[in-house]
C-alpha cells in the first residue's frame, strides 16, 4: 500500500462540488471511481477541502492510499486515461506515509474573477462572475487593506459547518486588473464556509461605490453576517493552490514541462 | 434608411457557422432575425467573410441597412437584448451609405490556439486545438518565415469556392507562445479557403519535427495541396479583426471603456 498525493484540476460547473453525494455527480467520486476501477479496490480519497458546486480548481490536492505496480508516472497517465471530460489529474507523486491533504494543509489561494464587460460575452459564462459596471478599483484596494491580517471573520462567514473558532489570517489580498477583468486574490491558512465569496461580494459593492472602503473595517470588527455583502457567484471562484509544510510536486515532470510519450 | 456597421464576437461552437443556411442555426441569421424584430422589416446582414462551423469571432464586421429612430446605443443595447447567447455585438455605428463589410474588406487578422498541456484540460476544449506534445518553437517560427509575403498560396488552399487567383499576401506571420499555450497569428489582405487552418496543420507539422522549416517555401512553390500539412481543426481558430481602408469603431464608446446605464 502507498500513500499518494495529486494535484487535480476541474470544471466546476461540471460537477455537484467536490464531496462524494449520492446521485449527484462530484470531482471526489470521479477520482474514487477511476482509482477503484484501476486498482479493482475500494479507494478512498481525501481532498484538501471542499468546493462547492460552480466551484473551479486549477490546483486542487488529494491524497489516497492505493496498492498498485504502476510508477506514479503510469498511474497518472492511467487514471487520467479514466477519468470524465472536466477533471485532470496535472501532477502525481507517492508521498511520505502520513500525509494527509485535508489535515496537513496550511493554507490555500483562491481567485475570484470578474469581467467588467458592458456586454456578457459569448463565452466564460460559467468561469467568471460578469458586472457590466466600471469597478472603483482604487477604493476595492482600500477595501481589500482593511481585511488583510488575523480577524475574526465572522461577519463573511454563511452558516456551514459549525467551527470552534472564526479566526483566520488572511495573508494576502490583492485586486488585479487587465482590461476587462478583474480577480480578486487572496491568500490565507484557511477559510470559512462562502468567506472568499462573500469577500468578493463585499468588495464588489466598494467597487459599485455602494460602499465605502472605510466601511469594510467596520463590518469585519462587528462579526455579524448581515452587515457585509452578498455572497458572489460561484462560477467566479477558482481555487488556485494549497500549500502544505513540505514541498509537493517537485518532480522531473515540473521543469521538463511536457509530457512525451 | 441608415447603413450601419457592427463589430461582432461569438462562441462557434453555438453556431454552424457564420453563413445563413435553412434548418441550421447561423450567427448571420441570428442577427438578421434580432434586427428585423427590432426593426419590424427585413434586415440583411453582410458579413466580411464567413466563417465555418466551430470558427470563433472575437472582431467580425458587418454591415447593414436598417430604418430606425433609435440612436447608435440605444439600437447595440437592444440588439444585444435580443440576440441569442453566444453571440454579441461589441460596438455599433452609422456609417457612409455606400460602405459593404465585405467588399471593403482590406485584410483580416487571425489567431490559431494550441494547447500544449499534458492532458487535455478541463475547459477550453472548444477553444483551442490540444497537441499533447512539446512544439519546437524556433522550426516553426523558421517555417513560419518562408509563408510571409506574397504568394500564390494553392498548396494551402482546400477546394472552396473557386477563385481567379490564389495569389495572396501574408503581411505578417508570429508564432507566439506562453505556458503551455502557442498561437499563430497571421494578417493579410484576404485568405484561401480553410488556409488558415492549413498553414496551422502545417506549421505544427514543423514543430513536431515531421517536416524541416525549410521545406515549407518547397511546400509553396509546389502549389499543390496533397504537400501540405493536414487543415487542423476549427475549434483553435479566431477571426481577431478586420481592417478597413477608413476608420471604424473610433467612437466615444472606445475611450471611455465601461457602459454606464
Amino acid at each position: 500500500m502507498q500513500n499518494v498525493r495529486a494535484r487535480i484540476a476541474y470544471d466546476g460547473s461540471r460537477f455537484f462540488g467536490w464531496q462524494r453525494q449520492e446521485g449527484f455527480a462530484s470531482v471526489q467520486e470521479a477520482l474514487e471511481e477511476a482509482l477503484s476501477g484501476l486498482c479493482r479496490n475500494r479507494v478512498v480519497v481525501h481532498g484538501s477541502g471542499r468546493t462547492d458546486t460552480g466551484v473551479h480548481a486549477l490546483g486542487q490536492v488529494a491524497s489516497f492510499h492505493v496498492d498498485t505496480w504502476l510508477s506514479d508516472e503510469r498511474l497518472l497517465h492511467a487514471l487520467n486515461a479514466h477519468l470524465p471530460e472536466g477533471v485532470v489529474v496535472q501532477d502525481l507523486e507517492t508521498c511520505r506515509a502520513g500525509f494527509h491533504a485535508l489535515r496537513d494543509a496550511r493554507g490555500k489561494r483562491y481567485a475570484y474573477l470578474v469581467h467588467t464587460t458592458p456586454f456578457r460575452q459569448p463565452w466564460g459564462r460559467e468561469y467568471g462572475h460578469w458586472v457590466p459596471l466600471e469597478l472603483d478599483l482604487d477604493a476595492m484596494r482600500r477595501g481589500a487593506a482593511e481585511l488583510r491580517g488575523r480577524h475574526d471573520f465572522t461577519s463573511f462567514a454563511n452558516a456551514g459547518s459549525p467551527r470552534a473558532s472564526n479566526v483566520r489570517t488572511v495573508r494576502a489580498l490583492h485586486v488585479l486588473a487587465r482590461r476587462r477583468l478583474v480577480a480578486f486574490v487572496v491568500e490565507g491558512d484557511g477559510f470559512l464556509y462562502n468567506m472568499v465569496r462573500t469577500l468578493a461580494g463585499t468588495l464588489l459593492q466598494v467597487g459599485l461605490g455602494k460602499l465605502a472602503p472605510e466601511v469594510v473595517g467596520e463590518i469585519l470588527a462587528a462579526r455579524d453576517r448581515r452587515l457585509a455583502g452578498p455572497t458572489a457567484p460561484a462560477a467566479g471562484l477558482w481555487l488556485v493552490s494549497v500549500r502544505y509544510g513540505e514541498p509537493c510536486f517537485r518532480g522531473a515532470r515540473r521543469p521538463s514541462g511536457c509530457f512525451r510519450p
